[in-house]
């Protein structure tokens, strides 16, 4: 195990020095909060990361959950895990008061789940689930339904989950076939089959309830006609027990990673004796689910940064002790070696994670910053949020997604033939890792989502916002004579992402969807490295205005090792959307040509 | 269990196609062989794989070896097959009939091993670092120790090793401290710690055969005090019986992936008591280990490329008969959803592990054609294949190691869910692979070896000749219609590849070797790039070819099948060049100037 997991320097850096985050305590809603409150939240994370999850990250991994007598055993720590979260008001840290939550700023409560990821991701997914759940249930359910799950769900005690997958319907929800038949006294009978439900059975916690998308016969067909259910694992009784709901665990998955968590499969009904209780209006389920849906997408954004952020400090530490070679310009061979961080290849190694990590960090705190405007502002100012964040929802969730991989492989190269044992934790966060580019929407769905869906949407207004905040930092950072060379090369690449959409939106209207999507994941990752380019510039600003306003002592070095991580992104990654850019002008249509059979020999 | 682990079909047009084995046979030392014999050797191969190694590809991952009571224990399976192996002559395929082998052309062997290890990488390990031992003692060693050891390894029964690292010298081998003691007897008692040694014990074997490298007392510092030596586990009597030779394995790692074949560590000479047979002249190892070197190196492309291939093929075939989704320009949610393999994001990720796999297989096979030319010419066109195969080999044996990690991940990406769990292999395949950036020479000392030293030697001598072949290729294509937009593609990016090495020569002149290489890694995917997209316009022109002259039935699917995945790399992947172009004119030495402090808060 490293020493380190994440740094609170770095968290402050962003929350304070680049996004101001104080700044929301003028509104009202957030009047209650100061700075010293969030660092002492944030302190009380940090603890509870060290003591409680870090320590039994790689026994979780080791000792994975199984499946015995019908009952999905997991790690002992988790039943008071989830109860301690639950009771140090974690999981209604940004719950408002009138829930009985502590309104926090969406900025401190996500800083804080992220510190949780970085200790340990498989132990914290299971209370965020459950916070997920009982939001959905506190947004669109009935009073009753708010009465029955909310308050065992905020204890810890249950455990809520999504369950929307299905044999045959994965990233194409419509294709749902688990049916909801309307009994008489108010309830619906539930049949089918649900897969890969994380924490979606297991001995921690003493009920388990399903938000669950089902069709009711007669619906439309496709999206049109899904709708939400609570369905729990067990059923509450007139006289307040609990008795079982006919929901079966016919499996768990023996997984490549992210193992401390069980994912199960699910027979529903299969006695036809299992009750759902419909939330909100028939027929308006995935609406319901998106709510949930956006923000396990930039939960996933989340638990990805984190795992990549721990997996750094992990790499680092290494490279810091580990000796090897000796400089190149030193032939000597009786000179003792170096530690492998004074290399420059190791060094740039270093830097690619700092660089993912950070980056992505960074716009973690902008996307949940944007979300907390949403709650204080109106108007057309709260739809400038709404649109960005749908924008910047699919490059939230994929970029650290698929950069994560890298960077975390990157950390593992470090450490060489020890990166591969398991005497060190870089193969377990190589490992872990590899599940977010497919849940929660895989990364071919995000594309689609971001330049079928987002960049169009209200007449591409989302887009023209995401333009405009980019040029105000450009404009700014152009007076800082350090950084004008690199605020312009952020505008060069700026113009070029808005030039190939034009291109791009052109192809949708001549050649129709198919030709317009095909390349859809390059653009994707196009608009990624601009993204997280522009929040290494306002990270360099903030750096630069530190070091030209006095830094001292660490500082000095902090801010320095951020102008370096900033020329290294432009240097090294953001060049990289010359090749993305050559192949979406390319007009050679081949992927939508090319048929099954030229794969056959 | 994917049906198929490669292509017979890809393997056969690359051999015959494309680099014309059978013109191999004009050489006197080739005589006696002929295609039709090749071809059973290849289809023999394929059975032995189908048969022997494939099905238990995944009971070898499950069940890894363990050290118990101080033995290494393997999958029971081991013995038999190394013995089979032995046996049919696998081992000695390439071997000339003066020391008892087949004398088989180094294309079909490769081939052969290629095959084996698609089939089951950790299997075929074995009696491949074997056969290298051997080699190693057949061309240093006397014709005692060749006597010796040479017949029970040729058996199977013995098991070959490479004994190189050690806990302070990974990568800086001039740093080992073995000591070798000479002793009255002729032998020389051997003294230190071997880590990561693959098949470095187990008991599938009746004795290990190390060639280890240490050094004699007096010896010089560095590089060019190490000596080779045999150091049997245990060693023969003057009575012919076998005894302890104090090489004692004091672990077995817990690794990631390639579990099928233990690496251990050893504790040598612990009791005074380990004898070491010197190979050759004292303080010549390093040149000696290096022919086995750059022979694993090639091996490790080999199995990278094998893993990629597997990996691909149960893709390919879990989307052709998964079902999700519609054609985008299909709206209609009543019609039944389509093969995967239809949407076009899915062929792109297909495409990219077909490029990556039969690039790599293309390079592959050109290397052992070079190996084999090697043998029967002399003079300036000896030194001509020789030059080729020393500035390529850092190339195939980092390519598809990093490539093949990436190509593995989109393999895995397309299963969605399916690909995290363990109910399919690809996640299997994803842990195997990532090895082979580390092991034999990590991808940052590839590109130190290509840019420090490879492309300089005699003067650029072999930069030129790789230069002129690929040149050569360019003209030809340019002769086909079809071809002649894509050779020109090639052209701009080797003139671009000319200059740049020219600039960073002058970097290495005016600024020394440390900003010179800061950057080699970046020049070996550059390099790399370039040399896959060579070798793809090689394999368009044998199809454009083939398809100009009347190709007919399921012929047709190949060939067009090969000229979609020449423009897919030509499209994609070529263009990838620009950004790492960028980079490396840029003249920022941020990775030399960053101070380890400044990764420090």
């Amino acid at each position: 195990m490293a020493k380190r997991f994440m740094s609170e320097r770095n968290m402050k850096f962003l929350l304070y020095e680049v996004f101001d985050c104080e700044s929301l305590t003028q509104f009202n809603y957030y009047k209650d909060h100061n700075r010293k409150m969030f660092d002492l939240v944030i302190k009380e994370a940090v603890n509870l990361g060290k003591d409680l999850l870090y320590p039994i990250y790689e026994e979780m991994d080791r000792k994975p959950p199984e499946l015995v007598n019908g009952e999905v055993k997991v790690h002992p720590k988790v039943r008071s895990i989830n109860r301690e979260f639950a009771a140090g008001g974690w999981m209604t840290s940004r719950t408002p008061y009138e829930h009985g939550g502590e309104q926090l700023p969406a900025m401190v409560a996500g800083l804080c789940e992220f510190i949780f990821q970085c200790a340990n991701f498989s132990a914290s997914v299971y209370t965020g689930l459950t916070g997920g759940a009982a939001h959905l249930i506190e947004t669109f359910g009935s009073k009753e339904q708010y009465d029955t799950y909310i308050p065992p769900m905020r204890t810890g005690t249950w455990q809520g989950t999504m369950a929307l997958t299905e044999p045959e319907a994965g990233s194409s929800l419509g294709d749902i076939s688990t049916i909801a038949e309307p009994a008489d006294d108010g309830y619906y009978l539930i049949k089918g089959q649900k897969i890969f439900i994380s924490a979606g059975d297991h001995d921690a916690a003493d009920n388990i309830v399903h938000l669950l998308l089902a069709k009711i016969p007669g619906s439309p067909p496709g999206v049109k006609g899904i709708s939400l259910f609570i369905v729990p694992k067990k059923r509450i009784e007139p006289d307040g027990s609990l008795v079982a709901n006919d929901v079966v665990t016919s499996g768990v998955y023996h997984k490549l990673g992210y193992r401390g968590c069980p994912i199960v499969q699910l027979g529903i009904g299969d006695k036809n004796d299992c009750r759902g209780f419909l939330v909100g209006e028939a027929n308006h389920g995935l609406k319901y689910m998106f709510q949930m849906m956006n923000g396990a997408r930039i939960g996933v954004g989340l638990s990805a940064t984190a795992l990549a952020t721990a997996a750094y400090y992990a790499s680092l530490e290494y490279t810091q002790t580990r000796k090897q070679g000796r400089k190149l310009d030193q032939k000597d061979p009786t000179k003792p070696p170096v530690p492998i961080i004074e290399h420059a290849d190791v060094k740039r190694m270093l830097l690619f994670q700092k660089a993912v990590s950070e980056g992505s960090q960074s716009l973690l705190l902008l996307c949940t910053k944007y979300t907390d405007l949403l709650l204080v502002t109106t108007g057309e100012e709260r739809e400038k949020y709404n649109l960005l964040l749908e924008v910047l929802t699919p490059i939230v969730k994929s970029y650290p997604s698929e950069m994560g991989i890298l960077s975390i492989s990157q950390g593992l190269q470090c450490l060489g033939g020890s990166g591969f044992c398991d005497d060190y934790p870089l193969e377990q966060y190589y490992r872990d890792c590899r599940i977010h580019p497919i849940h929660e929407g895989t990364t071919g769905i995000q594309g689609m989502d971001l330049l079928g869906r987002k960049v169009l949407m209200k007449n591409g207004k989302a887009f023209e916002l995401y333009n405009s905040e980019l040029f105000g930092t450009i404009e700014k950072a152009k007076r800082l004579p350090e950084l004008l060379p690199l605020a312009v090369e952020l505008e060069n690449a700026l113009t070029d992402l808005q030039a190939i959409t034009g291109h791009l939106v052109t192809i949708a209207q001549q050649q129709g969807p198919e030709s317009f999507l095909a390349d859809s994941v390059l653009y994707l990752e196009l608009f990624g490295i601009v993204t997280i380019a522009w929040q290494w510039l306002m990270q360099g600003m903030a750096a630069q205005n530190a070091l030209n306003t006095g830094a001292k002592g660490k500082d000095v070095n902090f801010y320095e090792g951020k102008i370096y991580t900033l020329r290294y992104f432009y240097g090294y990654e953001l060049p990289k959307r010359l090749g993305l850019l050559k192949r979406l002008k390319d007009s050679d249509n081949l992927t939508v040509e090319m048929s099954p059979d030229h794969f056959m020999d």
